[in-house]
């Protein structure tokens, strides 16, 4: 009945719902309006993303009587940008290819729905040494000098992401240069080097309702899915539901 | 694709995907392995709660194709609870009615699915005190002195939810004694004389994990909805998604 709002990424989405996380806080925002509906997948780069996609978002919305999401969030990438040669490449996906994967992902999101609000959300940057410690606390010793993930690297993928929003005529936020605007970005919005801290949540939340707000999908404008309780008379508590009906 | 969790309830539930909340940090626990669904309406009552129950949970989910909820909480009674004669009066339904509305819900939902884990919540303690501080917080001087709320009325409630809960076989929480087998309680638990605190909703979460783990609904039995991210071969991931379709 409400409306759906589906975010689809990889462990920065699958771990939005933990304290203070940013898919948490847009589910309160859309509260009694509509459903956050969390499909993030740990780990998972765009290549892998593809074999979900006609699972997660069946074409048969319509004859289904099901509707399809109103507003997607695509937050792919920090798993693709993995380097080659190193502890999580199998994770590695070609900048090019990560671009074309967004673009199929895209496709198939509009071919369900040509209105779904689409917004594309590119890797964080990433704190190579925040990478390191982390790399260290679980692995000791055993931990390789050499980083899986590159900021520089991490960057062209972030690039292509923009690129393909605007080829697309897509709305974007691009996380990797927004959190490097402040300074000490490394600790301050990154806990592992990557995953995002309580206040780098804040800032995907934030970002992340910039846009809706800015596409008009405005929790302020959209109707409860009842009547609020102010609204409902205690003699007489059915005058308030018949006219939601109306 | 996902079973769904619905937590059905007043503002408790309504605000439990605010930071800490109860609904998220569950949202978090079945992530990938089921969908938790706020159903949360704020200064509802059991009365007003009726009016929803036939959209909220159609009986019409075998003929639709789409699934029951695996499991719902049943979380009313904090509003019922309000005093006649006070200034939350609006809201107050007769402790008796209270319990017969709670028997109308389950069996609700009994009739969705005779298989639907159903687990009743009873309202939380009132600390009089913290209501007086709130009111005043918001109203200054025009606060009443007298308390719309009592916690030995609130009792009431929460004695007839139980037992409705043994007379019907279900599940269920005596939130109102467990919070006040703690010293300190009423700061400890409750943010405002009412509504849960982290704490306090740490302590609703672990409550609802338990009785959920008890009924066999655990997160660690249950399977992803699709390969973890460490059963995919880099080279083949179709093997791991071909997997899952056997």
């Amino acid at each position: 009945m409400r409306p759906q709002i589906v975010l689809f990424g990889d462990s920065i989405t699958e771990q939005s719902f933990r304290s203070a996380g940013w898919g948490a806080a847009l589910a309160d925002t859309y509260s009694r309006k509509a459903d956050v509906v969390n499909r993030g997948y740990g780990g998972y780069n765009t290549r892998w993303a593809l074999f979900l996609l006609h699972q997660l978002f069946p074409l048969l919305y319509l004859q289904d009587s099901t509707k399809p999401p109103v507003a997607a969030t695509i937050f792919f990438g920090a798993n693709d940008a993995a380097l080659l040669g190193r502890t999580s490449e199998r994770q590695h996906v070609p900048v090019e290819e990560y671009k074309e994967n967004l673009r199929k992902i895209v496709n198939h999101l509009k071919e369900c729905s040509p209105t779904m609000l689409v917004v594309l959300i590119t890797p964080p940057p990433i704190d190579e040494a925040g990478r390191k410690e982390y790399a260290q606390s679980v692995y000791g010793e055993k931990a390789t000098e050499l980083p899986e993930r590159t900021n520089e690297v991490t960057e062209l993928y972030a690039k292509q992401c923009i690129a393909l929003a605007k080829e697309m005529g897509l709305r974007s936020i691009d996380l990797w240069s927004k959190m490097q605007e402040t300074e000490g970005w490394q600790k301050k919005f990154l806990s592992d080097g990557l995953h995002p801290t309580p206040e780098g949540n804040a800032m995907v939340y934030q970002e992340v309702i910039r846009v809706f707000y800015e596409a008009w999908l405005s929790a302020g404008e959209m109707p409860y899915d009842f009547p609020h309780h102010s609204e409902i008379d205690g003699k007489n508590p059915e005058n308030a539901f018949h006219q939601q009906c109306l």
